[in-house]
């Protein structure tokens, strides 16, 4: 399918993690595309779900607080959903080598709890999953497609892959039909900005905007491509209406790659504001950094008709003057970011 | 290096599941040369822990009833211990998918705490894990080596690849040394035998030993590669004593690949008992299956000088000696094997 018409129109569906970031974009569309929307949100600290990323959806979407990992709350919420957009998880890398074991919760038993309330409590469910194409690490070649190898740097990558291969075995053995989309660098609007523990992009857009400095670890060379919030939402829109993809993964990537240094000055000159400053690696980035990444989006792009159609510069601009309108909701001036 | 020499003499080393299967017979030959052995095992019910399989060790090795998920435990247990091998593990494929959750119990988070055991409180010790080739779920091509996706078609396999990856990991960013071995069907005395849901191989013997009927399931053309338990006891204690697998996931596999057909005939030959019996495939096996595998060890013997030596007909007949001679300690007649 090369789109998902009305599809939708109705349809009751699921977000988990729906207040995050790419929950609540997703659920915009869903709004508008007139599906019966339904949010689960842990709005744990620290994490990326804020009741503001929601604003202006009253009355459209549901939400429902509560965590993955509490089986019986998702046998129950699971029961009428059609469609199950799964994107709960723990993302920061950094956090997953300080405390392993919390990542492993969120990331691999809170999945195991969903795809047997799925199992057990409504089979015909869709689910897509949100993977990352972190869980590749390291790549031998660019760009890089799925038949390249899985081989995470951090705990969180091996995670990651874990909780998608449970999808994949519960298409191929139990029938709830699921697929997991590896998701490139994703930024855009209703991002977490205030710490910079989820991901570099988001929190190089927070110091342009606060006029701060960024700093590239090493020459900034590595390149890395982007997509943008509402081509990633579009992404998921396809994968839960085609049923072609069940059972795969597939890697949904940007079509414009971009060095760190190049992204950055392109950052300070689209908010006029903000400095680069070059610093020596520190250790326990630089052993779970990754180098260079380009992602070979194809075989998802063939199967679903997907494009990535924003382009950086534009999409960039967008999110600063969100941030700009919307700062107070995202950023908390008493708090020191760490 | 090539050999072990008096690596282990007075070393201390640690087995986790020490009583089970391999790490028994890993103890014995550790015993007899002369290391420090201290083994840990939860003595599960239904695992393959059994008192028996030390028998003959007393005096010469110690034994610590313990759950490798009881973090306190193992942060005590890790401390002076040189190298630890990590085989303590849940290996049903059936139980894990009708139990996913204890699964990943005991496969994930329990090999998180034994790394963290170590990162915390024993950072110089060096880690062997046990993986399984079940990892690569079903091959695109024969022979397998390390290149080839890993693609697991279960829950258990899906764990025991994340169990890996942690192992790596914390050889790679923490300095924890450490190397996995992906292990091939392994056979020889003192396996699990009282039920069918830990591998094939140690049914069949069973059934043989009973003069049972063994049914194969489909026309038993798919073939299998098999590995001594005394070959797979020389591999962990090579790769424990050599620092070039630092890091890496390698394959051991046997020399000889045979059919389930001509392997249940041999086995039934050399038993002069039992006997066979085709059956269809029962759907919850043959939605997990893998087709035939065999297993390309190059890199493992070229790290280290190992080979598989024991040729399939004589180990059978060892193995089957073993269990005729200790039938009570393997097998309780008054249960209804499941």
């Amino acid at each position: 399918m090369s789109d998902y018409g009305g599809f939708y129109r109705d349809r009751p569906v699921l977000i988990t993690g729906g207040l995050g970031f790419i929950g609540s974009n997703l659920a915009r569309h869903l709004a508008d595309l007139g599906a019966d929307v339904l949010l689960v949100d842990s709005l744990t600290p620290d994490s990326g779900g804020n009741l503001f990323n929601i604003a202006g959806l009253e009355g459209r979407v549901r939400v429902n607080v509560a965590d993955v990992r509490q089986a019986s709350t998702m046998n129950y919420l699971v029961r009428d959903r059609e469609v199950i957009f799964n994107l709960a998880g723990q993302v920061s890398h950094i956090d997953s080598m300080r405390d392993p074991e919390t990542d492993l919760d969120i990331n691999c038993r809170s999945q195991l709890i969903l795809l047997e309330a799925c199992r057990r409590h409504n089979s015909a469910a869709k689910v897509v999953y949100a993977s990352t194409r972190q869980i590749y690490g390291r790549p031998d070649r660019l760009p890089v497609d799925e038949s390249h190898l899985v081989r995470p740097t951090d705990i969180n990558g091996i995670n990651k892959a874990a909780g998608e291969q449970y999808h994949l075995v519960y298409n191929n053995v139990f029938g709830v039909r699921a697929c997991s989309l590896r998701l490139t660098n994703v930024y855009g609007p209703r991002q977490l900005i205030r710490h910079s523990r989820q991901g570099f992009i988001g929190w190089f857009i927070r110091l342009a905007l606060d006029a701060g400095e960024i700093q590239i670890f090493g020459d900034g060379s590595q390149v890395r491509d982007f997509v943008y919030v509402d081509d990633a939402a579009r992404a998921f829109l396809l994968a839960g209406a085609t049923e072609e993809v069940n059972g795969l993964a597939l890697n949904v990537g940007g079509h414009e790659h971009i060095a760190h240094r190049d992204l950055v000055e392109t950052l300070i000159e689209i908010a006029g504001t903000g400095s680069v400053r070059y610093v020596p690696w520190p250790e326990e980035k630089k052993r779970i950094d990754i180098g260079s990444f380009i992602t070979d989006s194809t075989r998802f792009r063939a199967a679903t008709g997907w494009q990535s159609t924003m382009n950086l510069r534009e999409g960039l601009s967008q999110t600063l003057a969100f941030y700009r309108d919307h700062r107070g909701h995202y950023v908390d001036d008493s708090e020191t970011p760490t």
